[in-house]
């Protein structure tokens, strides 16, 4: 197995499967009575970390939400990182981002160099350009022991003509980048589960096609709460990855409260109820 | 004519259509003798800046290659940005971003939004989650006079079989994209062209039905140069879009030298072919 996947299988399997959204939004910021700022959005990031105690698979700072801010922001992501890294939290970064040639390669050394400030152990990125496009980024997470997750199928109604369009060979979009991200995995690592992880969306109806095509990937599956899906969806239609599916809950972890009480008995029941997925 | 357009189309005219594209890659700044380091990507910045005497339409910095240095790259992007439109350069800043709900809002923020720190006039976004996934990022950009380029078609080969890929009515993804975006310039501006523009290669074979099916878009047109197209290919093959494309060059800039005077020579007899692209 990948370094990566070595260590998130043994993460999912002590800690739970869930992946701890952390997404400063200003109406996030304003529920928990913190500043719309940089500094409010770390400590943002600080609650979350505090109230997961360790107990989660990955924490997913949305780098968006940081972005508002600046190179503050930006500095505010590198402290968040360290300080989760320093408690053996794995950080995926969800950035999106997507190009290709030497500025693919600057987005991978951004996010992966050991020498960048800004070191996570994931990030997310975009297919638009072609998944053959990422290849380099792939190669280089693999060779840092970290992961990507490509966005495959994502969870909102206004992607799906897209992402099923037909190719030239009849395959749809998705199918052709699930070959391509598992003769990937194939190729960067010898063992079940590689590096290049997909994202899928619990809400989506054809997830247990998606996720059945990505035998060799974790499966990072937004959608569930704000967006309408369940645990309890996940289950059912990504039954063919079970072990490997990370569910990300963001918004539904401050829904019972914001304190790092509140939100950590949140944070333990919904990995609690996330461990069926591991089964 | 949206304020973004109009302020764009006067500078095309005046100055010419160049976009001077700022890409500090580690090669780029060895070449330069600069610094592999946020100080070097903003000395490289000030470079092509000093350079361009005013004398283009836009300068584009790639993100990516700033995002190497994590929040000090984030900081040299802000003062390039600042100095820029100090000298009235619109700043086109080269993201490729994309995401949903209120993710997307945050990064339309991020850019946008006169509180923000790395303000600029235009960014690129990436549709694979869906062109009507971007509406409040266009409807914020138009709200501020701020543009937006939706990569259609990328100048890489890898990502014309997804870009080509046919939609449950038949049509093409960068037919149905270029549908969406024109239906949106019409919505958000009723003048001939609006702010929503798209990126479209030099290098695609299908460049020409491409720009046809974006008649009120400025056309963000990379591949020029380093990737085998030429601004004769430009002229030709997007003859529908004429006085409305920014031919992109990045690394063609210090083809024939680093100093600010022979990189000057270059954009001036650069941005003087292209301005056979507004005739």
């Amino acid at each position: 197995m990948s370094e990566f996947a070595t260590r998130l299988t043994q993460r999912m399997l002590r800690h739970g499967p869930l992946c701890a959204g952390i997404d400063p939004s200003a109406a996030t910021l304003a529920k928990c009575g913190l500043p719309d700022s940089a500094e409010g959005a770390l400590e943002f990031g600080k609650l979350i970390l505090r109230a997961a105690d360790g107990e989660v698979a990955v924490v997913k700072p949305q780098s968006g939400f940081f972005e508002r801010f600046g190179s503050a922001g930006m500095k505010a992501i590198e402290e968040l990182a360290a300080l989760a890294r320093a408690q053996e939290v794995p950080v995926l970064l969800d950035v999106k981002r997507g190009d290709i040639d030497s500025t693919a390669d600057a987005y991978a050394h951004a996010y992966f160099h050991p020498s960048s400030p800004v070191r996570v152990d994931a990030i997310t990125l975009s297919p638009y350009l072609g998944v053959q496009a990422l290849k380099s980024s792939f190669e280089l997470a693999a060779a840092q022991g970290c992961g990507i997750f490509v966005v495959v199928r994502s969870s909102n109604p206004e992607g799906e003509a897209l992402q099923t369009a037909r190719m030239a060979d009849g395959r749809m979009v998705w199918e052709t980048l699930a070959a391509e991200i598992t003769a990937f995995n194939k190729l960067l690592s010898k063992h079940p589960v590689g590096p290049i992880g997909a994202v899928v969306g619990a809400t989506c109806s054809d997830a247990g096609a998606v996720v059945a095509a990505l035998p060799h990937s974790f499966i990072l599956s937004p959608g569930i709460g704000a967006q309408g899906a369940t645990l309890g969806d996940c289950r059912v239609r990504m039954a063919a990855a079970r072990g490997r599916i990370l569910p990300n809950v963001s918004r539904e972890l401050i829904a019972k409260g914001t304190t790092a009480e509140a939100i950590g008995a949140t944070i333990r029941r919904l990995n609690s109820e996330a461990r069926a997925l591991l089964a």
